[in-house]
């Protein structure tokens, strides 16, 4: 099948318009009761509401019907990637996610500090989740691992969590977790899947012995496990799919980690929505698009806290006027996926979405929530078309074929 | 693209639940006048209605917009198949109804005995439908023929219909039928679309002049013809891409067939829908997803009696509360194709779907019919794609990347 790069790549013209992808993580819900109403539709969202009213509405199916995604995958469909082609691990992101640049040759590696006993078994998967001073110091002292044949970067992420980079030639990113996710055993051998991949094996046992030694009187952080060991895709930049100079307004590092994979520029964004918005607007006349990304739709919502992702969405919907005000082209409320707080979990529940444009196709929706999108006139889409909607209401897209 | 089934695999986890597909065999239909009600809507289905209250409802599209399924893609649609992928041969399915077990070398023949003048012409193309016991006898007497190479096998299906396989080294199954579809003609030689094919139509040709011999004093069964030779799809399993032991409930060979193509379990079902349902609750431990196909939604549209569809489609509604009693995790409700009484065929039209979970997002439906099915919270749907939501409803898939 034709790739909708290779249409974007052929169609794309730069007309100066100006492009908001507004993500608020997670933001799809579920009733608590049968009849009842998601928490979208519960809070009190008289900015979106205003908005819907002069838009298109739309669910959003991010990766096929049924399927949950991770962030990753919710992420690289907004982005319009299609996210079964392009399979990214959770190294990778972790890496991404703290700035660390990666490279062709590297392979990144999610580690977690755990706790083993003196028979090698864990007894703790997190190290009695240390603070991140002490996680911090740790990789200190691990980044002065020496492996022959390759760079070691050691970096950390927070509290127990850091990552670990190999660079070299020749290395493979198809390697088994370490962690075997839960206690009382020991921590699984890594094996390769195939020539390069055990060669990175043999590497990540190398690495874990010294770091056995490093960290022997450090317990509750006496070892850790690996996860997630991957290589970066070869994944085609933002700007040249779609011409469009790209920023991204984030506030976690996951979130800038998977915005720098499609080479946008990430902005220093502050801690806040305010900030955020601040950026947005100091950093307007310099970019066409803009990826604004709100976390708290999907923390509250994994935290079961119906009411709390209420107020966080009525936060959210506070931030929308200085969106409006910019009076950006085209306006893309929308999630990565679903996050119900029945569930504590993400989940494969189609994703309200709105799209405000001048030339959009009214359809008459009176308020932005899961029933009001499940009828839009933007109907059931899969998340990778939605930048073809996004150019093609900024203006952005040429007329395909004669 | 990735196969769906690739997904499936990957993200398969045992939760204990528990699944029903109950499939109205061309549940969907038309109304008689524009602006009236279809089959289903007439109905009186006050038990699909209140289902429908605690549903998500859909509109299934067998295999693209337009595409008039038969019953084999039909119901590999249904069972996450993606029919345009496998493609299965009219004889494979006669053969898999009759409980044969076809081999990975065996060419599967649909037979029809006819009934041939003089001079070779056809003059009853289902010769005079004469009885089972008659079909049977014939059937044992062609059982004898014997061919260099191969084995042959002769089954009776029922009246006038049959099923011959050959079973041998290097045949293949892309033959032209020998039925010319009306009368007044001789049967159409058979001839291979490739060197392993043309192998087999010499087979063919050479049975059917034993036959001809066999049968000659037989009129009004004086003859055969063949359909749909083919050989089995190489086609994984039902368990082994979606983890659960599968039943299948159904009454008629060649729904059998489908669900033993998927290597589902076929469950003696008796002839009635009560009987289906006493079978459903006696194998409620034993299995983790039933199949139960109903028939009579189907044949009564073929008949073009819109009433007796009507009322074929209330006989199955009085059938879900038995299956609601046993508080299955989720309950679809659907059918493989719509049949429109008016067009007296099977037809390309969504098929009404329902789906009862206790994590479904509601939508405000208030009966079950294509109306509402048309504008319900699954939106119109790849029938391909409904065992995603299945698994997906039932808590069987784990989170998509990370």
């Amino acid at each position: 099948m034709t790739d909708v790069h290779d249409l974007t790549r052929a169609l794309q013209r730069d007309n100066g318009s100006k492009i908001v992808l507004a993500v608020a993580d997670g933001l799809g819900g579920l009733p608590q009761q049968p009849g009842g109403k998601t928490e979208l539709e519960t809070a009190n969202t008289p900015n979106l509401d205003e908005l819907a009213r002069r838009s298109s509405l739309g669910a959003s199916i991010p990766v096929l019907p049924g399927i949950t995604p991770g962030s990753g995958p919710g992420h690289l469909g907004l982005f319009g990637y299609d996210p079964l082609k392009y399979q990214i691990g959770r190294g990778v992101l972790e890496a991404l996610g703290i700035d660390f640049e990666l490279g062709p040759d590297d392979v990144a590696i999610r580690g977690n500090y755990c706790t083993i006993d003196g028979d090698g078994l864990i007894t703790d998967r997190r190290a009695g989740r240390i603070g991140s001073d002490i996680g911090t110091a740790l990789c200190e002292k691990l980044d002065k691992i020496e492996i022959p044949g390759v760079e070691v970067f050691v970096r950390p992420v927070k509290e127990y969590r850091l990552v670990i980079v190999f660079r070299g030639p020749g290395l493979g990113g198809h390697i088994n977790d370490t962690d075997p996710q839960k206690t009382g055993v020991a921590p699984l051998k890594p094996v390769g899947r195939d020539d390069a991949s055990q060669k990175t094996a043999e590497i990540c046992e190398e690495f874990l012995r010294q770091a056995a030694e490093v960290l022997k009187d450090d317990a509750p952080a006496n070892l850790l496990t690996m996860r997630g060991i991957a290589k970066k895709p070869d994944i085609p930049t933002f700007q040249e799919v779609y011409g469009v100079r790209a920023a991204a307004i984030a506030v976690y590092p996951m979130y800038r980690g998977l915005a720098r994979l499609v080479s946008m520029d990430v902005l220093d964004a502050g801690t806040t929505l305010d900030e955020q918005m601040d950026r947005l607007e100091s950093a307007w006349n310099d970019y066409d698009f803009f990826f604004v990304h709100y976390k708290y739709t999907d923390s509250t919502g994994e935290d079961g806290d119906f009411e709390a992702k209420v107020a966080r969405t009525e936060d959210f919907d506070a931030a929308i006027p200085r969106m409006t005000a910019l009076n950006p082209d085209v306006l893309i409320v929308t999630g990565d996926h679903s996050t119900p707080s029945k569930m504590r979990a993400h989940s494969w529940h189609p994703v309200p979405t709105l799209l405000a444009a001048e030339n959009c196709r009214f359809d008459r929706s009176e308020s932005f929530g899961e029933e009001e999108c499940a009828r839009g006139g933007l109907g059931q889409f899969e998340a990778k078309h939605l930048m073809l909607l996004a150019l093609a209401h900024a203006g952005r897209l040429e007329k395909f074929g004669a």
